[in-house]
Order: structure tokens, then C-alpha cells, then sequence
């Protein structure tokens, strides 16, 4: 069994009994039951995930993966190509939002070319797990070998792999990728059905032009490969990329080891896609840390029955909402832990 | 003059200059223009705010505010009185939800009292600044007099007045107090005209019955009092609560002296219509945290024009939603201040 193989089959259901005594002590903290909303359930489902009725959240990292994509040849994307391996070094050199919000919540960020189209400069903070120099245009054809997606995948699972040693206790996902939110959008209608002009916004700020082309080379791009929504690895071969089958393997990486998977926007989602339809076990792990201003996340995230923590209309991707996801994540855990229960505080309950 | 009207009066606008710059400076970060949503506005309020295009977050202070009501005796609370008092003593042992929020954001937490409906024990953490031993029952004739609702507003002035020299660069609001939730829904409807039914909830946690008797409490209060809705001080008095005062003077003072002010649900929310409606120039000074559960809130937000930032189905009070806010507007600053510029990243623009 290969190694994607492996992991799928190895992710195990949420421990129910750690969740049960963890809602029984939110119910008797000082405060009427419920009345912090989505903190209390989130805080009950990291308990879930962790086994542990007392989770502590001290590492925490964000997988930033970069890719290119070879549809920008259609003119998809109000910018160009070369700006995302600039991007990659803005990253390193600690001056982009992603940067600025992990250290904020003190994340790490792990920093990978899953397929920058240009040859990277060595960095002791890049890893490299460069499948190909870009994908093929999937306006004409499979943006990459059947073997290429399965590589990607492997390729963000060994990402969690080789920082498991250092610690995770809880991770969010990112990306990079100018064009990314066409393959996004094509996955997305492919994967759930939605038609493609419902799920295809204005990525990085194309006008009504930009995005009407958008749209005709995404329904191209869907009749020419006839991804099949019942194959996962098909999907993100024809219409996929490089970071997000990546992020794929992330996701499914981070519910084999039993770590609270915070995801990022539309680019995150549709990689989300990809790791629930190889594994439905994946989604209990998830964690929406918002709804983005690309429209096509909205379907993303009804598909997968996720409600997010946050609106704030990002759409900026690079894992930066799952940065403020990840600081939602620890309040609501600390409040499982720090909050005197009605007993220890002398307050008196209901009437 | 007094103290409150002289606050009143020396209110100004934002800095439009430094907001220019801020917005240009936002424009030549390394994203795309717009893509961090309201992180960007929000960064831009704050500049007009603290009138700096590069302003600092170190100080932030959370005013939690607590009081008593004498409309509990027609059973409109799900818990007893007795719980004020109680959770005051929670909240200045740190076991409470604000304690836990507000240490994993950096703040500091002064609880005041402003009418607990008990003589409470002395503490160093515990401001005093009663007005009374709680309202009187509103169901029966006014809460308070017009002339202990001005002195609970310029308590609260008092308070930020009093904290300002060991600095504040934030401030957030919260609120205790059994039975707020029946004045801040009778200020609700009083002030925007709302049918009492859509702006009345269960607060802590009331049963089908208990909320409908908590409608015609507020009815009858509204009814036999008629406050006016052109005179805040009048609603206030009438139907309003020490701790609702109090808030609104934290909010004139925060304006006053150029601090963003982090509102909490809707408690807050009532104090904020109370203090919008003695100075309109305070709005911009406001951040709305998130919408509350407590369904009036929606028409509290909506008539202040204000958009939330979270949306997590909270309903604690305490300042718990201000504190969350703080940590988002903390990042929005650190985002104007950290972030590249095309320019220093070498990121080619725009196509």
C-alpha cells in the first residue's frame, strides 16, 4: 500500500468519551451553558480530536505551500506568474501577511514549492518538494499525471511527517499560487456540481472581463479532461495543482495523527474537498477558520458541512485566516481549562 | 458645565490626513489591494482614531462594569441576583470567561462596581463606583433618577479618566449584571423604535414562558414609564441600568480621548445607543466586537451602522466578545505596520 494509501486507512472517529466529560465540565464553568456559542463546541471537538478531555495547544504551524499553475496562460489572473516564487522569498524574508499574523499568534510557518514554476534559490527555511516546474495548462489537457496528484498529496503528508518530531498541536493550511483560484473553482464545481459561474469569483481582483473569461475557460477547461467527481485523484489531476493536492495531503496527515486541521479560504477548501472525498473520516477533524470573499467558498463549505469562525472578506489566502482561526481555536480551549467551575467559584446555578 | 457634557463637547472627528496615508499605505502592502477585508478597515479607523498612520497597541484595558436591577423581582432572570456579587468575587480571582480572554490577549481587566445591590467587600482590584444599591423596579416607575444616571455615566468617564495615565491604547467594554439583559432590551426598543417582541431574548437562558413574560415586563416598563427617545438621559433613567450608564461614559471618555473602542455585545450595544445619542460623534470611534446570540443586538448593530467582526453565537457579556475584538484589531495594526511594500519585497504589481 503506498503511502497515501496508508494514512487514509489509519484515521480513526473523534473520542466520544473525552468529548462527553469535556461538555460536562463546559456546562458547569460560571456562565450559562451555550453562552459562548462556538468556543465551547469547538473547544469540545479539539478534545475530541486530541483524546485528551484537558488539551494544551503550545506548537502550532501553518503550511504555506506554493505552486504554479500553467492555465494563467489563458490570462486568468490579474497577476503574473514570476509573483509567486517572489512571493515564496517575501515569505522567508518575514514581510508577508501570513508572517505577520503567525507571529502574531506565535505559529511557525513551514514554507514548501509543491510546484513553483522557476528554479527556487536554496533557503534553510524552504523545503522543497518540488513535484514539476508548474502545472500543464488544463485548458488543453490534465494539468498533471495521475502520478504527479498522488506525489502531491504524499508530498504534504511528509510536510506533517518531518514536523511531527518538533511538535504540532494544532495546524492550519495556506497557499500560494497566482492562478490558484481557477483550478479551486473548477474542483469545486466538479466535486460538488455547483455551476461554474456560481463558484468562480475575482481571485487576486480581475475585472468583469478577467472574469467572465474566467468562467469560459473553467467550463473549457471541465469539457475537455471530464474530471469524475467519484475519483478524488482524477479531479485533482486534470483540474487541480500542485499546492493544493499538497494541502490535500496536509489535511489528511493532520487527521491521521490526530491534530485540529484549521483550514484557510477557497484555495484550502477545495484541497478540503480532495481529502474528504478520498477519506469522509477527515471531516471531524476540520475546522473552518473563515468564510472567504471568493464566492466559490461558500459551496465549499456547505459541501462539507463546516460553519465558519470567522467573516471578515480575506481573500488573501497564504494560511492567513487560519491564522486568526488557530488564535479562535486556542481561546476556546483555554477557556476549557482556565474557567473556574460554579463549585470552585461559589457562584450560585439556575434558578 | 459638568463633567459629562464637557466630555460631550470636546468629542472630535477622525483624522482624515492620517487615514489617507494609512489607506495609501495599505494599497502598496504585498497582496492584493483589499484582499485582508475589514483588517484593512479597521486599521484604517484605528489610524484616524489615534491620529498616527503607524499608531501602537501595548495598552489594553477592558472595563467590565457590573450592577444590579430591581426588575428581577418579576422574574425575568434565569438565575438569582445574588449572582452579581458572586461573579464580581470571580472575576477579581481571574476564574471568570473575560479573565481567561483577556490574559491570552494581553489585557488588563478593571471591574468596577456600579451598583451590585450588596455592600461588597474591599478589594484592590475592585473599583467603587456605586451609585446605588441597584435600580429600582422599572416595572413600577423609573430605574434610577436623572440624576443618578448622569453620575453612573460619569463614573464611567471617571474610570477611563482614572486609567489614563497608566495608558490606554484599546479599550473594550463589558458588563455584569442579572437581569440586564430587560433594560438593554426596553433601551433597544425605546431608542430605534423596535416592536419589543423582536428585541427581547432569553438572556442567560430563560424557557418559552419566561421569555414571554419578559415581553410584557418590558411592555408594561415602557408603557408606564414612556421615556423619550430624544433624551437619552431620559431612557436611561427610566428604563436603563447603572452598569448600561456606566458603559456609556466608558464609551463618551474613549472617544473623548482618542481610543478605539472595542464594544461587547448587546449590553454594550445598549450603552453604545445611549451614549450615539448624546454625541453622534462618538460612532466612528466604535468597533463593533460581534453580533450576540441575544437576538436584539441585530437592531443595536443595524441603527449604529456598525458591522461586526465575529459571529460566534456568544452571549456572556463580561467584555468576553471585546476581548476577541482587541486581538482582531491588534492584527490589523500589526498588518499596516509589519507588512512589505511591493517595493521593499520586490513583488511585481498588478498586470
Amino acid at each position: 500500500m503506498g503511502k497515501m494509501n496508508q494514512i487514509i486507512v489509519s484515521i480513526q472517529p473523534l473520542d466520544e468519551e473525552a468529548m462527553a466529560e469535556a461538555r460536562m465540565r463546559q456546562d458547569n464553568l460560571t456562565k450559562p451553558q451555550g453562552s459562548l456559542g462556538q468556543l465551547e463546541s469547538i473547544s469540545i471537538q479539539v478534545v475530541g480530536i486530541k483524546r485528551n478531555s484537558r488539551p494544551r495547544i503550545l506548537h502550532k504551524v501553518i503550511f504555506t505551500l506554493a505552486g504554479d499553475h500553467g492555465v494563467t496562460q489563458e490570462g486568468v489572473s490579474a497577476y503574473p506568474s514570476e509573483v509567486t516564487p517572489q512571493m515564496v522569498y517575501n515569505f522567508l524574508r518575514g514581510g508577508a501577511g501570513i508572517n505577520v499574523l503567525a507571529r502574531l499568534v506565535g505559529a511557525k510557518v513551514v514554507v514548501a514549492d509543491l510546484g513553483v514554476a522557476s528554479k527556487m534559490e536554496k533557503h534553510e527555511n524552504l523545503v522543497d518538494k518540488k513535484v514539476a516546474l508548474g502545472t500543464r495548462n488544463m485548458a488543453k489537457g490534465p494539468a498533471m499525471s495521475r502520478e504527479e496528484a498522488i506525489r502531491s498529496i504524499e508530498a504534504g503528508i511528509e510536510l506533517v511527517e518531518e514536523e511531527l518530531p518538533k511538535g504540532i498541536d494544532i495546524l492550519g493550511t495556506g497557499d500560494m499560487g497566482i492562478g490558484n483560484t481557477t483550478p479551486s473553482s473548477a474542483i469545486t464545481a466538479a466535486m460538488t456540481g455547483a455551476d461554474v459561474a456560481t463558484v468562480t469569483g475575482r481571485g487576486t481582483g480581475l475585472d468583469d472581463e478577467g472574469q467572465r473569461r474566467k468562467v469560459k475557460v473553467i467550463q473549457k477547461t471541465l469539457e475537455i479532461n471530464q474530471p469524475n467527481p467519484k475519483d478524488a485523484i482524477d479531479v485533482l489531476s486534470k483540474v487541480g495543482g500542485f499546492e493544493i493536492g499538497g494541502i490535500a495531503g496536509v489535511i489528511l496527515a493532520g487527521a491521521r495523527y490526530r491534530i485540529p486541521v484549521v483550514i484557510d479560504g477557497f484555495i484550502s477548501g477545495a484541497a478540503a474537498l480532495i481529502a474528504a472525498s478520498l477519506s469522509p473520516q477527515v471531516k471531524p477533524y476540520l475546522i473552518a477558520s473563515h468564510q472567504s470573499a471568493e464566492i466559490g467558498h461558500k459551496a465549499v463549505l456547505k459541501y462539507l458541512g463546516l460553519k465558519p469562525l470567522l467573516n471578515l472578506d480575506l481573500r488573501l489566502g497564504e494560511g492567513t485566516g487560519a491564522a486568526l482561526g488557530i488564535f479562535l481555536v486556542e481561546a476556546s480551549v483555554k477557556i476549557l481549562n482556565e474557567m473556574s467551575t460554579f463549585a470552585e467559584a461559589g457562584v450560585s446555578k439556575k434558578i
